[in-house]
C-alpha cells in the first residue's frame, strides 16, 4: 500500500517511476496477482459473488464521467475493481455456466498472455513485431492445413510471400467474416479494362462497369448476425442477403437456396457469394456444405463457410466428417477464442488461394509500404496485439489429438445430455446436438400429450404461455447465480406454426460434467414448482378453442 | 518441467487437468512469469536481443503448417517461445526505440490485464460481462467528457442509456474510423419515407431515392490510410475520397478544401463527412479544426476527428488549445493503446449526440435483443475482450493531472530535440514539432547552402540522393538494435518538388530521456561516417546541371 502511494500520488514530479518500478507483490495488486496464478479456479468462485443486483443497481458505481484530477492508489483502484467490477462480472469459466460460448481457459494461458502483453508487439507493421510476423503466418498456415491440407510446396511457396497471404488473424469471428466478404466482393468487381475495381470507384461505378442491377449474398436463414452487418458495412444492404429457410435439422435448404439464386440472376442482381454455417450459433447446425459448394461452383459465387464455433470439429477423427465439404470453400471462419481455447479476441479468416486477399490489398507511405513484409496490408484492422503466439501456443501444446479429444468429449456429453433430458417427463428436447450445442424446454407431462393432439390454433397459444415460461425460467435461474443456460427464440418446428423460446446449452466447457448438467435440469424444474412459474402456467385455463366464425 | 509434462502429455486422457491445476511456479513458464513481474524493464532487456536476423532467415523457425499431432510440454512451448520468438521481437517500450507509436507501458498494466484475462468476459452482451457493461460505458463516458465536456445532465441521461450509446470501444484506431464513417454514411443515407435507410437496402438505393450521384469523403492528404480503407470497405470507392492539399505545417488548406466541397456538389456528389487530423501520423499535425467543423456545417456534412494519437493533448493545461474545435466534432477516434499507455488493442470512437450510433444499430434473437443492456448492438466488432478495464483504471490511477504531465513532458521533450537538431551543422529538421512528433534527416554540412542555392532541377537530384542515404541510415541502425527511429516520405516542402524521405520520431515513451536522443544523432552521424554511406553520397558527384535543349 506504502509502496503503491510512492508509486501513484506522491510522484506527479517523476511519473516515470510508474513505468519503471515493479507492483511490489505484498500491495494489494500483487497479492492478486500472484493468486490468480496459483489458484485461478479458486480466485473466481470466491471473487465472483452470485451477483442478485440488476444491472441498473451496478451502474451507480460507473456513474460518474469525470475522469478524476489527482492520480489514484494503484491498491484503491484494485480494491475498487475487486468490489465493484470483478465481484459483479461473470464466471464465464464456471463448469455450470453452459449458456454461451465462453469456457474455461487453459492455466497456462495466463503466463503466456503476460508474455505477450509485455512485449506489447504491434503487428501491422514488421518494425514493431518482427518475429511475430511469421509466428503469426504460420498460425495461420497451421488453420489452413488443418482445413485444407494442401500439399507441402502450397505452403513453402505461399505461407511466408510478403505480396500474398493465407489469411487474416482479426479480433473475432464478426471481423472475420466481414473480411471475407469484402475479399469476396472485391474479388466479384475486381478491375477490368478502364475500371479500377470497386475499392477504388465504388459500388455504383462497379455496378455500371459490369452491368449488374444489384449483388446479393444467399445464406440460412441461421446464419450469425455479423452477415446483416456485413452487408450494411459493405454497402450491399441487409435486405440484398437473401436468407433461405431451414429444414428440421436447421440446415439450409440447397434446392431451396440454388432456387432464389437463379431467380435473383433473372432479375440482374448476382449473388456474389454462397455462405455455409458449420455450427449456426442457436443450435449448432451445420449446412450441407458439399452441395453448397457445388451451387456456389455453378453459379459462379464464392463459397464462404462460417466456421467460427465448428472449425475445431476437424480435429476430431470421429466426427471431422460433419464439416465435409469445407475445404471446397473460399474462405472460412475461425474463432480462436471460441474452441481453440485461447483468451477473448482472437479471430481468424483464411484463404484457399493465397490470391483473394489481393483484393483488400493497402498501402501506406510510413508504414505497410508495398513490397514490406507488413501484415498490416492484408487486414482489416490496423494496429493488432500479437495475441496470435496463444493460438501458437495451445496448437503446439494442446496439439491435434488433444484437441480432437476435447471435441469428442463436447460432442458426446452433448448427446448424453439429450438423451437425459428425453428420458424426463416434463422436458422436451427441441433440437437434437449436431456438434455440441442442443436446445430444450420444460413441457409439463400433463401438457406433452396436449400439445401433439391440439389443435394448430390450441398449440400456438399453450406454446405462447410454455414461451413465457421458458423465459422466466430462464431469466430466474440467471439470477440466482447457481448455473447458467441462455435462451433463444426458434422459427417453427414441426407442424406448428409458432415461435418456440428454448434453453440453449453450449457444451464446449471441459469441466462442465453429466452431474452438472442433472442438477441444472433439477434446478430449472424446482422453479417451475415454485408460484411465479405456477401462475404462469395456470394462464393455461384461459385457452379458448378456436370458433370458426366463417 | 515434471509438472508440465503430467499436464500437458501424460494425461490425454485427463485433459481437464490443463484448465484446473495452475503452472508450477518453478516450471519455465512460472518462473518467466515471476521474472517479469519482478522485473518487467531488465526481463525485456536481457531477453529481446539486437538481432541482426533478416527476417527470411527467422521464417526458417516457423515454417511447419501442419499441427502436431501430440501434445507439447509446456515447458518446451516455452523454451521455444524465448529462444526463437521473444529474442526476436521488438524492443517495444525500449527508450532508445523512437520510432513507433508503442511506449513503455505502466508496469500495474500487468497484474491488471492478468486479471482482465482472467475473467475472460465477452463485451457484446450483458449475459457474459455484467458489471463490465457499465464500466465500458463509463469509460466513453469519461472520454466523451474529456472531448465535449457537456453538462451532468447529459451524461445521466445518456451515459447508461441502453437505446443509445455515445461511443463504441473496439479493438484500434481503424476500427473506430471506420465505425464513424460507417456512421456518417448510414445518418446522411437515413430511412426517409418509404426509403429503409442505407443500411437496409444499400448504397444504390440510397443514392436513387436522395437523386445523389455519389457520395464523398473530403480530408487532408495527410489523413491515415484507414481512411482509404474504411471508403473501400463502406462502397464509397477510394476514388471518393478527396484529399486537399496541406500547407507547410502539413495542415490542411482549408480554403481549398471547401472550392472542393463546392465542386463536388454541382456535379452531385455529396460531401457527406469532413475528416480533420488532430496528430497525424507522420508529423503530428493538427488540421485548423475550428475551421473544418465551420465548413462541415455549412455543406450538410458530418464533422469526425481522427484523434487516434493527438487527442490525449486534452489532458494538458497548456497545450489543449492546440485541439481546439475538436468539441465540434461529430465523433473522435482516439487510441488508448498510444497515449493512454494500455496494451495493445484499445480504441474508441464517441459521438457527440446520442443518436448518431443508432444509425448502426444491429440485433439478433439470441444476443443483443432489442431492449437489452447489451453494448454488442453498437460496435462494429461482436466478440470483444474486457480492455475498457485497462483504460477505466489508467484514467483513473494517471489521473487528469498525470496524463497532463506525460503529454507537456513529450511535447516539450520534442521541442528540445528540435532544437538540438537545429544546433548540428549537419542536421536538418523537416517538420517541427506541433505535438511530440518531428521529421528531420541528415544533410551534410557542405551541402546545406548548396542545396539552398541550387536550381530546382539540381536540388531534386540533390534529394534524390539524400533520400537514399535516410533510408539506408536507418536500415543499418534499425539492424543494429541499439536505437530506432522509423522512417518516411513527405511531400515536397517549401520550393523542392521532391518527395524528401525523413526521419521520424515520436516521444510519448517517459524513459527516452534527452540523452537517449542525442545519442541517436550521434549513432546517425557515425554510420554516415562509414563506407557504405559515404559511397551513396558520393554520387553526387555525378550530379549534372540541367542543359536546356529547347
Amino acid at each position: 500500500m506504502k509502496f503503491n502511494e510512492k508509486q501513484a500520488t506522491a510522484n506527479l514530479e517523476n511519473l516515470e517511476r510508474i513505468f519503471t518500478v515493479p507492483e511490489d507483490p505484498s500491495s494489494t495488486l500483487g497479492l492478486i496477482d500472484n493468486e490468480i496464478s496459483q489458484n485461478l479456479v479458486g480466485f473466481l468462485t470466491e471473487n465472483i459473488v452470485a451477483c442478485q443486483q440488476e444491472i441498473e443497481d451496478i451502474e451507480t458505481d460507473f456513474s460518474d464521467p469525470v475522469i478524476p484530477q489527482d492520480p489514484k492508489f494503484v491498491s484503491a483502484q484494485t480494491r475498487f475493481l475487486l468490489d465493484k467490477l470483478v465481484s459483479k462480472s461473470v464466471h464465464t469459466s464456471s463448469p455450470s455456466f453452459v449458456g454461451h460460448m465462453t469456457s474455461a481457459l487453459p492455466t497456462f494461458m495466463l503466463p503466456l498472455s503476460r508474455i505477450m502483453i509485455a512485449l506489447n508487439q504491434n503487428m501491422v507493421k514488421v518494425e514493431t513485431s518482427k518475429a511475430f510476423t511469421p509466428m503469426e503466418r504460420q498460425t495461420i498456415g497451421m488453420i489452413h492445413h488443418l482445413i485444407y491440407g494442401r500439399e507441402d510446396e502450397f505452403y513453402t511457396r505461399w505461407m511466408h510471400d510478403h505480396h500474398n497471404c493465407i489469411g487474416s488473424f482479426c479480433s473475432g469471428g464478426t471481423i472475420a467474416n466481414i473480411t471475407a466478404l469484402w475479399a469476396a466482393r472485391n474479388h466479384f468487381l475486381a478491375p477490368d479494362g478502364d475500371f479500377a475495381g470497386i475499392g477504388q470507384d465504388g459500388l455504383v461505378a462497379a455496378l455500371q462497369h459490369y452491368g449488374y442491377k444489384g449483388i446479393a449474398v444467399l445464406a440460412s436463414e441461421r446464419a450469425h448476425y455479423s452477415l446483416a452487418k456485413s452487408a450494411d458495412i459493405l454497402g450491399i444492404g441487409r435486405a440484398n442477403i437473401v436468407t433461405v429457410e431451414t429444414d428440421r435439422k436447421q440446415r439450409v435448404k440447397t434446392a431451396e437456396l440454388a432456387r432464389r439464386a437463379k431467380e435473383l440472376k433473372a432479375r440482374g442482381i448476382m449473388p456474389f457469394s454462397v455462405i455455409g454455417i458449420a455450427g449456426t450459433s442457436e443450435t449448432g447446425s451445420v449446412d450441407p456444405l458439399n452441395e453448397l459448394a457445388e451451387i456456389a461452383g455453378d453459379i459462379g459465387a464464392m463459397f464462404h463457410v462460417d466456421a467460427a464455433w465448428g472449425g475445431p470439429t476437424l480435429f476430431s477423427d470421429k466426427y471431422r466428417d460433419i464439416l465435409s465439404g469445407i475445404e471446397h470453400a473460399d474462405s472460412v471462419t475461425i474463432d480462436a477464442h471460441k474452441q481453440l481455447y485461447v483468451p477473448m479476441g482472437a479471430g481468424m479468416v483464411v484463404f484457399k488461394e493465397p490470391n483473394l486477399a489481393s483484393s483488400i490489398e493497402h498501402h501506406a507511405e510510413y508504414v505497410v509500404r508495398k513490397g514490406s513484409k507488413d501484415i498490416g496490408s492484408f487486414s482489416l484492422e490496423g494496429s493488432r496485439s500479437g495475441m496470435a503466439m496463444l493460438v501458437h501456443s495451445s496448437l503446439n501444446i494442446i496439439g491435434h489429438k488433444g484437441y480432437g479429444i476435447l471435441i469428442d468429449q463436447g460432442i458426446e456429453k452433448a448427446r448424453r445430455f439429450a438423451e437425459l433430458i428425453k428420458a424426463q417427463p416434463d422436458f422436451a428436447l427441441v433440437s437434437e446436438p449436431e456438434l455440441n450445442i442442443l436446445t430444450y424446454r420444460l413441457v409439463p407431462e400433463d401438457l406433452q400429450q396436449t400439445l401433439l393432439d391440439a389443435s394448430e390454433h390450441e398449440a400456438n397459444q399453450i406454446n405462447e404461455i410454455l414461451n413465457k415460461l421458458t423465459k422466466h425460467i430462464q431469466k430466474i435461474q440467471r439470477a440466482r447465480g447457481k448455473s447458467f443456460v441462455s435462451r433463444t427464440q426458434l422459427k417453427p418446428i414441426e407442424q406448428h406454426r409458432y415461435p418456440v423460446v428454448v434453453f440453449r446449452v453450449v457444451l464446449a466447457n471441459p469441466l462442465s460434467t453429466d452431474e452438472v448438467l442433472a442438477d441444472i435440469l433439477e434446478e430449472q424444474r424446482a422453479i417451475f414448482a415454485e408460484s411465479s412459474s405456477q401462475a404462469i402456467i395456470a394462464e393455461l385455463d384461459n385457452i379458448e378453442p378456436l370458433t370458426d366464425v366463417g
